[in-house]
């Protein structure tokens, strides 16, 4: 199964694309989509959908998984990430790929085994898991560990917004 | 100018087209797009997606406009129209519209007067200053509100986003 795994930010989106057998993960491509912070939104939201339409056109992901959204940490930027998701959610939505949705607890439960394990663990991890291919950037690689996540999940993933 | 005023909701979301000088306004058309509720997140967002497109299609607003997200109230609700918002600003950014972006303040000074007017109040001056055509329901009439604020300030429009 090839699995597109979204990172969403205002500021930086990343993705990553993996080949998996729901055990062993090849890379396929990961980056980050970056838009200028000054920017007005609209045209940060109008990068994000085009950069993205632009990988799945390329890459043919079978399926994608995006992280789910919380108020708790900070209001503001949640609100900012909840934006770009909604953009990330329609992009995926519109080519008819199945999307996941899963808590910043369960990716570190998948990819370290431990649910409160810290942001350089899992991109620690990724990289072991994918091998010298695996990008250094944090957003990229945190979304190579949610695609890693539905991949290794298969089936068992909640559907989208199923929290909101 | 023909302006599209946004009214985002994750179930109802309004839209309200006016033709306007700046001190007359003539509704062109207004509704509601529902989605069921039950239906996952990412399907409501291309409905939404969908039908607003439609509308900027079928009437050709010159400009659009929609009301500021807040998180004060229901961080929760906040989040969810966050979503929305940010697929109606990717919308309008692809139609090639620029949207300005009004706090309900300010809407409800426009239209009223008095910027901490009852949501009926906003109603009924809606009616009031676009006739019996003007619609009943209440996301309609907020959209439409949105419209009038926007047509009424003119080019004194915030960027979208400035506040984000």
């Amino acid at each position: 199964m090839r699995v597109l795994g979204i990172d969403c930010g205002s500021v930086r989106t990343g993705y990553g694309i993996i080949d998996s057998d729901g055990r062993r993960h090849t890379i396929v491509s990961a980056g980050t989509i970056q838009v200028p912070p000054k920017e007005s939104l609209e045209k940060r939201l109008m990068a994000i959908a085009g950069q993205l339409r632009a990988v799945i056109a390329t890459f043919h992901p079978e399926a994608a998984a995006v992280e789910e959204v919380f108020h708790a940490v900070n209001p503001k930027s949640a609100l900012k990430l909840a934006h770009v998701r909604g953009v990330a959610l329609l992009v995926v939505a519109e080519a008819k790929l199945i999307c996941g949705e899963y808590s910043p607890l369960l990716i570190k439960q998948c990819v370290v085994g431990y649910g409160r394990a810290e942001k350089a663990q899992v991109q620690f991890m990724v990289r072991s898991l994918l091998g010298e291919s695996a990008p250094k950037q944090a957003d990229a690689c945190d979304a190579l560990a949610v695609a890693i996540c539905h991949a290794t999940l298969g089936t068992r993933q909640s559907p989208v917004g199923a929290h909101l």
